[in-house]
């Protein structure tokens, strides 16, 4: 096997982004969008891949036929478990296989859908559920700014049906912040990604054409100094105990310094005390958290 | 065509729970979960259903193959609209057809699956997706608890893979009511639901026989009462001003008066102020929140 330079695969990974994308149109805003990236970003020098979701006919369901051979546990077959083994065995399904090649080889992943259900559409999901499998993705040691791929970056870049103000604190919908948690800190962060700010499209099926275009625009405008981005705040490893016996909460001089503070730490770790304001999506100043010694 | 008697079909209806089940194995706990479920409720006399995704193969992905016949618009292919035309018209997929028949007759519908990434498996997001369609499930109108499901309850029943302490606001994964807010509010409640309490086991799998026992004797005490649950607090529509003018914002009168209240009203609609504690996993008390007039 020819070994490559080192500096040169790094470089070389460097410079590739993936796109995971999920329409089922090629004329709809949603492809538009995608196609914009992919424009702008080749533009920019980088090698763009896209996962065409609905093109693949991806399977989203997580079942045994993701795992080649024989199960450790054919009696009870836990997901988990069965893909851990099947990862370090070389034994994942060559559609999984195909994904977290991608994924590896990416320094930045935009995941590009309508929103669903204040969430990423089944299909998407199912991308989540079967290619960021445990050891490929994930460890109990290594999660969240730990966590295996914390030298990547990714970020959602979604339509909705709502508008701006439905998903605000004191909208209908309640704060999109809320609805971002489970996705943004609760898979992506947790696999140790860096995340940017989401870019999200207000109801653009509700829009005049003038501003869709301009949208359009914007995004494009935005994927010009993307990967320079300061990453949105999460609460870093470091402020926990993580052992079992410390219950992987707070440690008490952290808890401590953070009295004083007028927010929680982060829109999952609020600690009783109001949200920190638009925490899932705007870059936070840097006071707005303690610093791990 | 024969006509029942109304108060037959309600009767009848009042007696039906759906189990939307989601795991791979049938000795799994979720599983024996699910079984002491409809041992209890059939015990009590309901008739209950079960959707077992994963035995029916149930298909995630929202496609062009979930409308029978032509397309309003096959060159835009919108998914939402197209399925609200189907619906109209009869001439969505058999399968989704076949599980809103479940929905219009159960009065309670329990999802059983394990926590995957902060949420519900694939497949589970799937049977959200292309079931809870447009005219059927929800309209612009009828949301929240003006929403088409308003007499039916829903609740998530779940296995997690963390312990408690890491999903409480000062664990490291956050807290456990910001990651089902999603899911509760934006999805269940959203088409009308009350949603009764969720009930999750936390990891079982790390759990002595012992302890997985005490937790299925748990859930089958609970189930006894189920039904007369009161359920969990969202913030009803009167609140708001439901007008695109408006932008479907709380009203200035009802936030004047909540402005002395201590904490937000649910957890999305925090206002700034610190979340009501546990609104997403437990009853709250009744002057917690203001009575619209």
């Amino acid at each position: 096997m020819v070994q490559t330079d080192p500096e040169d695969t790094h470089s070389m990974a460097q410079k590739t982004v993936l796109i995971v994308y999920a329409h089922q149109s090629p004329c709809s805003f949603n492809s538009a969008l995608k196609d914009v990236a992919v424009e702008e970003l080749e533009e920019q020098g980088y090698r763009v891949i896209v996962s065409d979701l609905y093109a693949m006919d991806f399977r989203a369901n997580a079942t045994r036929e993701d795992i080649i051979g024989e199960l450790k546990n054919p009696h009870l077959f836990q997901y988990g478990e069965e893909t851990l083994h099947a990862w370090m065995e070389h034994r994942l399904s060559d559609d999984i296989v195909a994904e977290q090649r991608k994924v590896e080889e990416a320094e930045l992943i935009i995941f590009q859908f309508p929103l669903y259900w204040f969430s990423v559409p089944a299909i998407m999901k199912g991308w989540m559920d079967r290619v960021l499998t445990q050891g490929f993705a994930f460890s109990l040691e290594k999660m969240y700014n730990y966590g295996i791929f914390k030298d990547k970056k990714a970020m959602l870049s979604f339509t909705t049906g709502a508008t701006q103000t439905m998903f605000s604190p004191e909208g209908i919908n309640g704060d999109i912040n809320v609805a971002l948690w489970p996705l943004q800190n609760g898979t992506l962060h947790f696999c140790g990604f860096q995340i940017l700010a989401p870019q999200i499209f207000w109801s653009p099926a509700f829009c005049p054409d003038m501003v869709r275009t301009a949208m359009l625009d914007g995004w494009r405008a935005r994927l010009k100094g993307l990967l320079k981005e300061k990453p949105l705040t999460f609460a870093p490893c470091e402020l926990f105990d993580l052992s079992f016996q410390g219950g992987f909460l707070l440690r008490p001089d952290v808890k401590k310094e953070l009295n004083s503070q007028p927010y929680g730490l982060t829109t999952g770790h609020h600690l009783g005390k109001p949200l920190p304001p638009d925490n899932q999506i705007k870059t936070q100043p840097d006071e707005s958290r303690p610093k791990a010694e």
